[in-house]
């Protein structure tokens, strides 16, 4: 049987069993896996290792202090391996009254299937399995090595993700491409690929004044502390929306002429993108290829949080004893947050705002991966033979992640691409995907799968 | 019988019905009267015409738009009238968990009296009707007419007091001296005067962005508004404490030689304020006259409140859809708070945020009364007399109230003083004064009525 053939059986395979594939997706999201709560998850972790059992994986749990990792290996036909970066944890579902049918009761409407997890990142888990599971039952075994790493904690900042991918680099650093946890079908139906994650450096400011909030007659000779917070913040970024951090640019990577060509394939919605915000325009009246490069290659300085004083309805007299800011920074290679966050620091000291309290939370760096690197090659010619279209590719997310310890640490390229829609209200109340793409999203692993074998045979 | 003689008698007859006396004062009390909270307080405004009634003045409810101002008004022997202000209604008591015994539940602990408004300002209301009273039971009669104006909107800005005054300007400007609401002991139990108040505007700034909360992995193309605001803030005023708007110190009327040498009689108590308020120092590093300088003389621009995005416990990475913050601005002579307001529009108009909505609450206007004029003259000696020692003279209260309508639109000396003490926790929980410092307010009261008397017949 040759290798088309067998794909041919594959795919075959997996559209006959769409209700089951569907089912067994909807039984994970049933579990509720919200590592925000602390809960263990462990019963979860194990339900996804039995997955990978019944797929005909190897499959086992990996300790850490936090939840556990959940591992699945099985060798191929060839040495090539292909591993699968997810995560079996999800985001608190509240508001709950915003949500049509219960997050941890998936349930089908108008040919979706609604259920925390469901796009971020349960169905990309199942899917992959299943697309194993496909080569096993129907294509004569699985054409490539195929390895999954399923932490339950990206949603709390995969606090010991780099401890496992330390612990098992050996095999880790062999595999040939991650495909990463997530992807989306954009506003127009196109399929898309990414190439990166943002870094980020979240940080919590605080300034204190009197030891309680006062009357505001006092304010003559009483510190404001929300004043101190302002003066702080119009010192970290200008109206022009450069960020006056010192340093703050300098380990800025300017894009390559290929992350620059990848512009040119992604489509313009500027106008469309601003008009859905309810917007006039975007940031700085940005449009087209401006806007997309400051999108992808750009890192920003954002508030995500202002708190101090009297924040309820009408007037109330007060002078604060506190107030808070919280700040995140979106970082571009090779920004790093611990650096940005020292710069911070550095910065405020001697700007005059050393009594403003600096805390950080748990930082993520930037990643990317060359779009020459041969893996995405054969993740482009997967998609575009499921899809029938040509995937639009991304140098990046601008969101964050884990990836710098598969692309940086490991040096391995890393594509994500899966089975949501720009409608997928992603950490949001009704969490949903489209079944037609769940089931194309087992295609375009499988395929992958298959490509990665023929590639190697050629080489 | 003589001027002295009778006064000695009703001082007997305060002193005889003391416990009469606490008992009127604490079923007003048990009366709640909050205005914020918009219902009409009606039943209040006739029990404080019953008690004006009781003490031998003719009382009448005058309708406003909101809640009726009762007047009470009698003939004394002579022509001279002293006019007192209060109000009847009072603070929310809220948080209520944080009051020993419930606020509309009057109750005695260690010789206090604690309840919602007993400090501000029933106390001070009832305390000068029961000195009324006492002239006509045992004094032969009231020795100087007298009337009250007690209104049921102070604590929500007084918007129908100004019509009041308008409408009653006839007899209102004809009145000697104006007693103004209240007026407390300082920390070392020293009587205290107020001869003014500050002014005040009070702002509310909106700064929008797009439709709803984002992700924060937006900002490169999306505005955010907590930086808008930030930036617009940062305008207002220095880090130097110097407010920035332009033109904002014109109308500033510089203090007067009475007006300083006042503060030579004006206690320095910096250092002490500075350690009860948990701070190294007060803003500036002010000491002594200087800061009751700034504390007397200067006007102020405070942030009261700020809020915007996510302000809840950890991080979360949110591009917030708006933000808000509710400023103050206290206004000395002749500040105008509806010319603060243009100023402040026009302020951040010119400085490139007029996107920002600037909202106006009702403001006050500041006020004074020379310390040289005859009435103060009388407060003192008949505050000399009942505590035995020299009032303190504050030039101005640093707080706000309805004073311009009588000082400023009707030309009457005005003074404030009254039955509170430094940890009478005015608009906070547990709101009291002591039982003593009660009944010498009476005495005050009735002192100041009989002077005023002495005064006309010896000029």
């Amino acid at each position: 049987m040759n290798d088309s053939k067998r794909l041919e059986n594959v795919i075959a395979y997996v559209r006959k069993n769409r209700p089951r594939f569907i089912e067994e997706l909807s039984s994970l999201c049933r579990l509720e896996s919200v590592s925000a709560r602390g809960r263990s998850l462990r019963p979860v972790a194990e339900a996804v290792a039995g997955l990978l059992e019944r797929a005909g994986l190897e499959a086992s749990l990996v300790e850490t202090t936090g939840q556990p990792v959940v591992v699945g290996r099985a060798s191929g036909r060839s040495e090539r391996t292909i591993l699968f970066y997810n995560h079996y944890d999800v985001q608190p579902p509240e508001p709950l009254e915003a949500w049509a049918t219960p997050p941890f009761e998936p349930t089908v409407r108008d040919g979706r299937l609604y259920a925390r997890g469901v796009a971020d990142n349960k169905g990309n888990l199942v899917a992959r399995i299943q697309a194993a599971e496909a080569w096993n039952r129907a294509g004569g075994g699985l054409p490539v090595s195929v390895a999954f790493a399923v932490e339950g904690e990206e949603e709390t900042g995969s606090p010991n993700l780099g401890e496992f991918v330390k612990d098992n680099a050996e095999w880790l650093g062999r595999v040939d491409g991650v495909v990463w946890e997530a992807g989306y079908r954009d506003a127009a139906g196109r399929p898309t690929l990414s190439l990166g994650v943002k870094g980020i450096c979240y940080l919590e400011l605080r300034a204190a004044g009197a030891r309680s909030d006062l009357h505001s007659s006092l304010a003559t000779v009483v510190p404001n502390p929300a004043w101190r917070l302002v003066w702080a913040l119009a010192t970290v970024k200008d109206p022009d929306e450069r960020v006056l951090v010192d340093g703050f640019y300098d380990a800025v990577r300017p894009p390559t002429r290929a992350d620059l060509e990848l512009l040119a394939g992604v489509p313009d919605s500027s106008d469309e993108q601003a008009r859905q915000l309810g917007l006039p325009g975007l940031l700085l009246g940005l449009r087209g290829e401006a806007a997309a490069r400051r999108n992808f290659f750009e890192p920003t300085a954002t508030i995500c949080g202002l708190v101090s004083g009297y924040t309820g309805e009408g007037e109330k007299t007060v002078l604060p004893a506190e107030a808070t800011a919280k700040l995140d920074f979106r970082l571009v290679p090779d920004q790093d947050p611990a650096d940005i966050e020292a710069k911070v620091r550095a910065h405020l000291e001697r700007r005059g705002f050393g009594d403003i309290e600096v805390r950080a939370y748990a930082g993520e760096r930037p990643a990317r991966t060359d779009p020459a690197s041969p893996f995405v090659g054969l993740v482009v010619e997967a998609m575009r033979r499921v899809y029938g279209q040509e995937p639009v590719v991304y140098p990046t997310m601008t969101g964050s992640g884990p990836m710098a310890y598969f692309a940086a640490d490991l040096g391995l390229p890393v594509a994500g691409f899966g089975v949501g829609h720009a409608g997928s209200a992603v950490h949001a109340p009704n969490e949903n995907i489209a079944l037609d793409d769940y089931i194309l999203g087992v295609e375009v692993a499988a395929t992958l799968l298959g490509k990665a074998a023929v590639r190697e045979d050629r080489s």
